[in-house]
């Protein structure tokens, strides 16, 4: 039985479990990819003689943070073009880019934000873009957890042509990643605005068939809002509430622009939400009415979004805007307090993936994925409260160590599981070559 | 003449002057406390020869960043406690601590947020707070370039007793340090809803004997709007300029709550606005219109406000929110450009201070205040665009070398200048004292 153990993470643990439980010095024993016990430090070497250690002076132990939406791709679009309307951020910049795009670039640029996600605290995401395959190639070789899936629309692809393969790409990716231990595939209808309902319609019997989730950029922008309204005289929402196709295998990403009829179907129909802050600002979407949301059970994650719209995938950072966005959003500096803008990055996510059991928090029998920040900082001393310090304080580069499924991918600040500078090396001869793709009057 | 260089600090050239002048692999030769030339590399070390070098594999080389409002010395503060109403914040929390408050406290909580400051590349900031001698000692300690002055208002103090006493211990801080060469005394009534008419007036005739800024908190809140109006039938702004306050020697912060005429008044009077939004956006105060006071011509520094209500004084997740607050807030992606932003944080500052022959770029003449940024990381690779980069992808733990007045005061993010682990030992007994000073029903 004490045989078990393969790893001890030592530290003050802040377990974000039902009861908020802090242990002052205290342990995370793991077995293998799972949470065996969590306790007192000096109790669980004792008990688990010879185990191996993590540990940190000042560390602080917790569950890692989960990414509720990314496009890691775009890692290689990192301050290509900023503070331009959408439109020609779109078409002069982003459009060009992704038509000369390839597997290669997908695969080193979706390494390259998996590398800042583990550098900031992040151990899951929800990822959704092209080349989908090269995404998970990535993601098995980080070592994070991921779910993703093929970004889909009426349109053909650079990566699977026609719009009819996409389907076939899909269901092969779902085949090839069936009992993958970190990879989940999900169905990922791009939006309303390029997906026919046809489209839409045939998606979700994908994921009815496998038993996945449907992830869908819903209500971002006031645009899409009316152009919907034009076209189906629905707003998104409606439109696929009409469609039969809202419910609780549905993650909707951003939902800025939601009345509260909308709020309380969403709640209804157990649909879950990926708030992304940074990028709604950045993009001037708006801001999602995250508050109402909590307030009438509608279950939120937290989300980055593409590095080309934030500029980073630092959760962190996400934290900190989301408690402080809403508070000024609403002229009350009680809403988005820390304690729930952090279960938002954690349990939140969790419960948003359908992974509540999984990850979120530490405890038995969890997937250990967890992380070590250390507080030996000016910038975290003193500490009277840790939710406040790690929503409001801490950066992601205080995130010393990591470990995803039980396997050490970060040491001291030192990636085990990719070659940086190899990764680096080869995104600036990527960027280079993007350099010459883009600009005003390219296309 | 070329004896006078005592340092090179080498990598690519930020300048930041007004051609916007980056050099590809330059140095920066510093002699004394003044930039001695700025150029190419190469020619710089060959005409230099023997002078000490400071360099970084990938470093870029910038002016250092202003922070324009502090309260350095509410270090020890830091997620005391958050999210709470203003006033229950204050009377339970902010009060009970500082009518406890003593000297040692304010030195070593200055020098905790120093020690922050330095590590995320601030050189020059503009402090008000109580027990000013403290912090201009932690401040001289620090090496870092301070403008800072003693919290005035009607009530007693518990550093200086009655407010009779307060102008005779600004008179001794100005004498003390009027020929120090990083520190310069501001004159710092607190607000006009905590000095009088008379108070207001009697500190403007010091800071004009003296020729130094008048520092105040002003239309922060629109509590304080209407209580002025209630008490004087006049906005902060209108009342300031009604007693014949309002001129190029006020530094105004916050300006949260401004009406159009007022927008344009504050222009025609020279006044200058420490803009902070993240205090104000924790603190639920609004959005402060920066956009139309920059497009009025009004000068505007970038501020953190105090740790404890922010909570750090990292100046580059400051650039990041404001950029990305008004794009929100004014619903357009084009405004508080990267290149804005960075300017508000470099020369907006500088100006403010009436310091822009001073700092705020890198020329020769100027004093020698420049920071290094390791961009060899995930997150800021591939590089397209500098400003972009340093205001949405940067974090202040890029911040590898500081040096400021000339002097190296980081080097590979260790702090020469002062003991940092002895500080925040120190800091974690402050914080222990602290813990048993507050709290509800205290008061
Ligand atoms: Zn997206
Ligand atoms: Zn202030």
């Amino acid at each position: 039985m004490n045989a078990k153990a393969t790893l001890l993470v030592c530290g003050q643990i802040l377990t974000l479990d039902r009861n908020n439980t802090v242990i002052e010095d205290g342990a995370v024993a793991i077995a293998g990819d799972t949470i065996l016990e969590v306790g007192e430090r000096a109790a669980l070497v004792a008990k688990y003689p010879g185990v191996a250690q993590l540990t940190q002076p000042h560390g602080l132990v917790m569950p890692g943070l989960v990414n509720t939406h990314t496009h890691a791709a775009m890692g290689c679009f990192l301050g290509l073009a900023d503070d331009l309307p959408l439109m020609t951020w779109l078409t002069e910049y982003i459009f060009p880019v992704e038509a000369n795009l390839n597997g290669e670039m997908v695969y080193q640029s979706s390494l390259l934000s998996m590398a800042e996600m583990i550098k900031s605290g992040t151990t899951s995401f929800c990822d959704m873009y092209l080349f989908a395959k090269e995404v998970a190639r990535a993601t098995a070789d980080s070592g994070m957890r991921g779910w993703l899936g093929e970004v889909l629309y009426d349109f053909p692809s650079p990566n699977y042509g026609v719009p009819e393969n996409g389907i076939a790409y899909l269901e092969e990716l779902l085949a090839e990643y069936r009992t993958h231990p970190l990879i989940s595939i999900t169905v990922d209808p791009h939006a309303v605005y390029t997906c026919s309902p046809d489209l839409l319609k045939r998606l979700k019997g994908v994921a009815e068939k496998h038993g996945v989730a449907y992830v869908i950029h819903l209500s971002e922008t006031r645009d899409e809002v009316k152009a919907c309204l034009a076209k189906y005289g629905k707003t998104p929402v409606m439109h696929l509430d009409s469609l039969g196709l809202l419910d609780s295998q549905v993650v909707a990403n951003h939902c800025v622009v939601l009345s509260e009829q909308e709020i309380d179907l969403l709640a209804e129909r157990g649909v879950k939400v990926a708030h992304c802050p940074e990028s709604n600002m950045k993009l001037a979407s708006g801001v999602a009415p995250v508050v109402e949301m909590l307030a009438a059970g509608v279950i939120v994650g937290l989300g980055t979004d593409g590095a080309a719209s934030n500029n980073d995938v630092d959760m962190f950072g996400e934290m900190d805007t989301a408690a402080k966005l809403h508070k000024v959003h609403r002229h009350d500096p009680t809403v988005m307090s820390a304690e729930t803008t952090l279960r938002m990055a954690t349990q939140g996510g969790a419960q948003l993936l359908g992974a509540e059991t999984l990850i979120g928090s530490l405890e038995p029998g969890k997937k250990a994925d967890l992380i070590v920040l250390d507080m030996n900082k000016p910038h975290l001393t003193p500490m009277y409260n840790i939710p406040s310090h790690l929503v409001y304080a801490a950066k992601g580069s205080d995130v010393v160590h990591s470990v995803i499924n039980g396997l050490v991918v970060m040491r001291d600040k030192q990636l085990l599981t990719m070659d940086e500078d190899a990764v680096l090396d080869r995104l600036r001869e990527i960027g280079a070559q993007i350099s010459g793709m883009v600009g005003p009057g390219r296309r």
